[in-house]
């Protein structure tokens, strides 16, 4: 028998309206749906071969071997595919990413997506794009949103058991980038699945998710519609509502740092000034700038310009996961 | 007759359960109940002359005459005490403050809370402190907090259109201080009157206000209790609530500058460290840094090493609006 093993690619996605807090935490059910934007350029690469003369599952990220939590989290990823295919090889799990991690760039959403291809092809699974959706959301909840192509959007009514992503519009359908400021590359103090777990302690986390429909449905549209001015109103809502969700959550959670405050601040006086720019930060200090093609160079620039910003990624509408063909 | 005049002073006040938001605006009808502490040190003295020979009113602020919209909010403020008092005279009010004025210390408190005080003994009216503390409403909302002594509470059940201040606890009650880190002397770019009035525009403002009576009690409790942990707990998180409605309406109102975060964050830190000290900010972004007095130089000492923090004025538990008398 031939070794069973994949190799594939997913991009990370910066989400225009927010998931935060799940219905069930552990199958990560979202308490509300959401809407991203694949980042073509911040991937991670990952390759999974099922070998019986493993005795353990091993994880190699970023060329170094990786043990603990992180270890834990993907071997109980890998017993889920082991039960779907009925195998029970261990695995070599190596995977790389071309962007910081944990520090607002969704890195376990690019690396969940491409374990969940990479994996489930190595253990001769033919997952349909929307099943391998719902598997890549068992290991990190966005990373179900890494799967389709281009715009995408998590589908969660009524904390539905079978929910999964779906593009709503192709890379090339808007020609949108993403500036990400990076304003710190340390870890976060509070994980997102910590994060998560908090989101009902808030007083606020109800209100949030109560008017997430409507919120969603003025994204797809500006989106559908390429509407810049209606997109920039409601992603900065959202990314605010949820960060106000954050912040009055017990232990209160505050992600932002002085200069994310002041990217806050520049982004919205350029949008004044007639600039097609608006913001939204994730669950860390970075702030994705996100602007049309044709005024990237200067966002980015100005950006740059701003002290307390100590790099810029570019990225652009990113398609699907896919699987990596090996030459040999 | 002898000409209808009186002097009075009022400290300015810093809420620990905000207002923000109206049942009824024109009357500052609050929608919900707040508690704050009066802050001695920080005050404004008000003199009021009716006088039969003036053709207008004329306001005196710090030493400068002053007309427009602040002048109009005055004689409005004039004519509600000239019905009560049935007189028609005009009447001219030179005001002094000795802190500065927009930019999240209340001088609209302290002025209204003085104005109230100084207007209706000249014009002959003896109001009790309650009925001094809604006439004090009318002006200015937060204003109703400063006419009654030390700790107090403006109460605010079901949109009751009496709505008045009373003391809850003497200034001797408990040594707290407030340092207040002043990050700008800017005039704020959206007033408070304007910003009560977004207040339901936010998706939040609802949730904040249902929970005003818990937050309200807890508070109460937390400080005829002297309880400091309970206390801070409380007083952060009801100024990140109403920080997530202001930042969360339409249009979003963002008061805190890096600075403000670069504060938060510290006393944060300090907290962890032992020290009994929190933060709360009004809609502006100075940070009232609230210590026990035992702590007052540690705190102040090194809000002043931050970066970005201009002045620290310190504010004792403050007694009530009082008439100065006059020597002649």
């Amino acid at each position: 028998m031939s070794p069973l093993t994949a190799s594939a690619t997913a991009n990370s996605n910066i989400a225009f309206i927010k998931y935060w807090g799940n219905c069930e935490p552990k199958a990560r059910i979202p308490a509300n749906g959401s809407i991203s934007m694949n980042l073509g350029g911040l991937e991670t690469r990952t390759t999974v071969t099922f070998d019986a003369f493993l005795d353990s599952d091993d994880l190699i990220l970023n060329s170094q071997p990786v043990g603990g939590a992180a270890l834990g989290r993907v071997s109980e990823f890998l017993n889920r595919v082991r039960r779907l295919a009925a195998i029970n090889h261990f695995a070599r799990v190596e995977s790389e990413n071309n962007f910081p991690m944990g520090a607002g760039i969704a890195s376990s959403a690019s690396a969940f997506a491409a374990l969940a291809l990479a994996a489930s092809t190595a253990a001769g699974l033919e997952l349909d794009e929307f099943a391998l959706s719902q598997l890549a959301r068992t290991g990190s909840g966005s990373a179900c949103r890494s799967i389709p192509s281009g715009f995408v959007e998590w589908q969660a009514d009524g904390c539905n058991p079978d929910s999964g992503a779906v593009s709503i519009a192709p890379p090339e359908h808007w020609d949108l980038r993403d500036c990400v400021a990076i304003i710190s590359r340390e870890h976060k103090p509070t994980g997102s699945t910590e994060g998560h777990a908090l989101a009902y302690t808030s007083p606020l986390q109800e209100s949030r998710v109560a008017g997430a429909p409507t919120r969603l449905a003025q994204c797809r549209e500006a989106i559908l519609a390429r509407d810049f001015a209606t997109f920039a109103e409601i992603t900065e809502l959202d990314s605010n509502l949820m960060h106000a969700v954050m912040m009055t959550s017990s232990p209160r959670l505050i992600y932002w740092q002085p200069t994310t405050l002041t990217v806050m601040q520049a982004v919205q006086n350029w949008r004044q000034e007639g600039i097609s720019v608006c913001y939204t930060i994730d669950a860390g200090p970075n702030v994705h700038v996100i602007c049309l093609t044709s005024d990237v160079e200067l966002v980015a620039a100005r950006l740059r310009q701003i002290a307390g910003v100590q790099d810029v990624l570019i990225a652009y509408p990113g398609g699907p996961a896919r699987l990596v063909l090996e030459h040999g």
